[in-house]
């Protein structure tokens, strides 16, 4: 937070931190440690991120040459970093499910309709910075599928599948290596998609204009929804910037929800975006009317899923409605942590607009807030 | 937070804004952004929530009228803003559980005892403030129950019930409209209580002066713990600065515990109090002695219903006892976020003098703790 | 956090935020309030630290001297304030277990190998502060039973059992009481090991040089993971050094995992180290290869305790497993407050070197992060 006791704080200052998530921050970018405070900086941590060398290590064919002895930068080597792993197939009764996913950059407009539509409020000043997101494509990273969206595709599949990523850094003029890290589903090192400087395993740097399948498992305790999001060497950034989205592993056979919800709680500051203020934003887009303005019917099983994306913790309240936690209690309004999942599920009864939002109020005044519309 | 090493960072600066919660945010009021920051801010905040309009649209009698073209503001509305509502009624079985409920300010002391009990430490300095509260009356709002209290009283009903507020704006001259939104039961639109600008319904904007009943279905998942709040155009303010309480919903017949206790965390910062620091609080006072004793004997049935207010997370921690969570397993320091319940109960095993306080450690120290005293 | 945008913001106040963690902090030290802002401040607590005295009522024994009427400072004495308590004894069949623990002193470096092993990266500057820890002793306190280590040890005991902590003050020149309060065993306030000014009972005050032997009963709801801590005079203070660690309450007989790790995230920041920067700790200790680096084995049963130990809540991730929650449901990214405990539980199957990390960004780029190695 600022100071706002201090004469010297200026108003923009306030703007730039008040609305959720730490304005400033510090990363490790390849071997660099970096401060990120100002809306120049970004461009000092993409210099940095496009300098980060591909580690000498790159996967399964190559780890019986790994030297166990230290590097010259120190790093020593541990007889696991020379396992080699196969590839996994399905369990009995699974299949591969495939994707073609693209990270790519897109001129990203927080608030579009440049108005707060809870309060019929107007949202002046710039909201467009350049995005970086995952965008769904047809087999072979032919064509999209669809507009690039910030969070990326929820991707589906069932305890036994196989998940196949088809993986492609189309981040252009970013020139960085970014990855596809998933939460909850079971992958070898390999398909870990983390860079570890020196123990980087082939899935942890794809470089500019390279692909890469990732393969992960879905075991019966992936049964959830989980986030996904970059972990290359300048993860914490080009999260931030948009490079996030999330999966859904479902009991083989289990039914389907009738309208399917992602809700992203996240921040988009000025370091990241070289924009004056922050907005404290819901799948990319901040204050109601460009947050997302979801829809169902009465009678259908709606579900949301709720996580963050940033250093804040969040609450998600869905007005008119309460439903049960896997403890087995009522709540309107469960805490997510950065990563961590809420699942929302309910048979839907309550006609009527409705407003969501997180329930930290700093969050909901910043933007973090929008309309769920329920036909009779 | 402040700066505590920058030199012009001056200690009032730091009490004002260490014990917890931003000590600057920022809110819309009716269609007006605005940054609060110094203590002086209210002022301006109030004046612009007195100007706020009557929304033109007022609910199920006059939804008819409403036309679907956009607004001069730009609002668009919906076929979902067209829909008219029945009153709610008791399910088979269920009652009509009725309240007179007024908001008025106060005089509010939050260190009345000018010392903190725990350390036999003074607290010196002004703790006096305009508050803003939710009084229980006698049917009419004849007379008020008790005293004005922060927070407002614990209401109760049972599944199959609907629970019924008379609201009452007495809020004088802060000559502006609030609202009472419950969490966990059921509501039309109508009944929601929130302001929405164009989008308003009738139970949105109760203006000074005026009276709504509120009608609220308890539903099967409205059991447990649930607070309310003011939200109105003003409600970050009103909430902050006192409008706020909690309403249990238990099972048809299920026994009540022996003693039941309400734990609002939050903080009462100088832009809401006009004070020259922050206060940790629960229940609107701050340090031991201050903020409520709690009392209960050996082999009663307890109860203690924790949530908060603010835009932190909090822990309840209360010393020489645990208690079974949802989940089934155990704890003594439950977290939660702003407007979560955590719902403690055990059978009295211990007498003694107990501590209880929030574990956040600066939380803890800003005043955010009390006692729990225990006959034998 | 510090104000980036303002020119007057060093780059050192910057690292001295930025970590997690509030860099200032308020605190209460007998009857005396203070505020630590800068480096220099913790000899300004340590002096009002040293200076507190010794409370008049002492306990058990002196209890039936306690006069009911007010004190000089005001603290008004309740009949529960007269009671005294039996000394507990074990359930039928369970055991007294007995550790001696001393509070000691000890220079501690928080980087000790200057680098982040993860990316590779040096991390410069001075990383050494005089900490304050819990060590394990042989009975008698007659020698260490391994060297002085942030958390203290992970101490052991079954339902039915009372849980006998022989504990020593040896902080030599810190020159302070100190003492040992435990969450989740129960205990009479003689041992609640918390000091409470005129309250103060026997455990609540262990001088310099001083024993005292603590009696805590597991019960059926003692059943799992819990912290422990300093509740001194200066407990604020003494925590955050490093006077924290955590006890394991099992059902009578049941399995002990085949690996059990304790994973305390923490902050170490200016005011309490006296060093340049904060730094974002798991167990004392600050970026990959530093922080501990857990081993397992594929088969084996493994356990995770995680608790959180500053003013922050965290969430902790560990790729390439998922597991069950108490809830039923499954997870890999579970939310702590402070010192609430999630608990960790899984059957190895995944070889590899993995990475473990709080999942807040900004703790994660701030050194809250380290290996996990798995054996084939």
């Amino acid at each position: 937070m600022s100071d706002p006791f201090n004469p010297r704080s200026s108003r923009r200052t306030f703007l730039a931190s008040a609305a959720g998530g730490a304005a400033a921050f510090y990363c490790t970018i390849g071997n660099t440690k970096v401060t990120l405070a100002n809306p120049g900086d970004i461009k000092k941590a993409d210099a940095i991120a496009a300098a980060v060398p591909r580690p000498p290590i790159l996967g399964a064919s190559t780890r019986s040459n790994v030297s166990l002895r230290a590097t010259k930068r120190g790093t020593a080597f541990d007889p696991v970093d020379k396992l080699s792993f196969p590839r996994p197939t399905p369990a009995p009764g699974g299949k591969y499910v495939e994707y073609w996913i693209r990270a790519r950059t897109v001129k990203w407009n927080i608030v579009p309709t440049k108005r707060d539509d809870w309060h019929g409020t107007p949202i002046p000043g710039k909201s467009t910075f350049k995005a970086a997101v995952y965008q769904e494509m047809t087999p072979g990273f032919a064509e999209p599928k669809g507009p690039a969206n910030m969070p990326g595709p929820l991707l589906h599949a069932e305890v036994g599948d196989v998940l196949v990523v088809h993986f492609q850094n189309d981040l252009g003029d970013l020139n960085q290596a970014v990855t596809f890290h998933p939460h909850g589903v079971k992958y070898t090192p390999d398909y870990d998609g983390v860079y570890l400087g020196d123990y980087t395993r082939i899935g942890g740097f794809i470089a500019p204009g390279e692909s890469f399948t990732y393969r992960f498992e879905c075991k019966p305790d992936s049964v959830g929804v989980w986030p996904y999001h970059d972990h290359g060497p300048n993860h914490t950034v080009n999260t931030m910037r948009g490079l996030f989205g999330a999966l859904v592993v479902r009991e083989k056979g289990a039914s389907a929800p009738d309208v399917e919800n992602l809700v992203v709680f996240h921040s988009l500051i000025p370091p990241i975006t070289g924009l004056a203020r922050a907005f404290s934003c819901v799948n990319g887009r901040a204050f109601a009317g460009n947050t997302p303005t979801f829809r169902s019917k009465v009678g259908q099983d709606v579900a949301f899923y709720i996580t963050g994306m940033d250093n804040d913790f969040h609450d998600f309240h869905m007005h008119g409605h309460r439903w049960k936690t896997p403890a087995g209690d009522f709540t309107d309004n469960p805490a997510v942590g950065p990563n961590e999942v809420a699942i929302v599920r309910f048979v839907e009864d309550n006609p009527g607009r409705w407003l969501y939002h997180c329930h930290v109020f700093a969050h909901q005044d910043g933007g973090m807030a929008g309309w769920y519309l329920v036909d009779p």
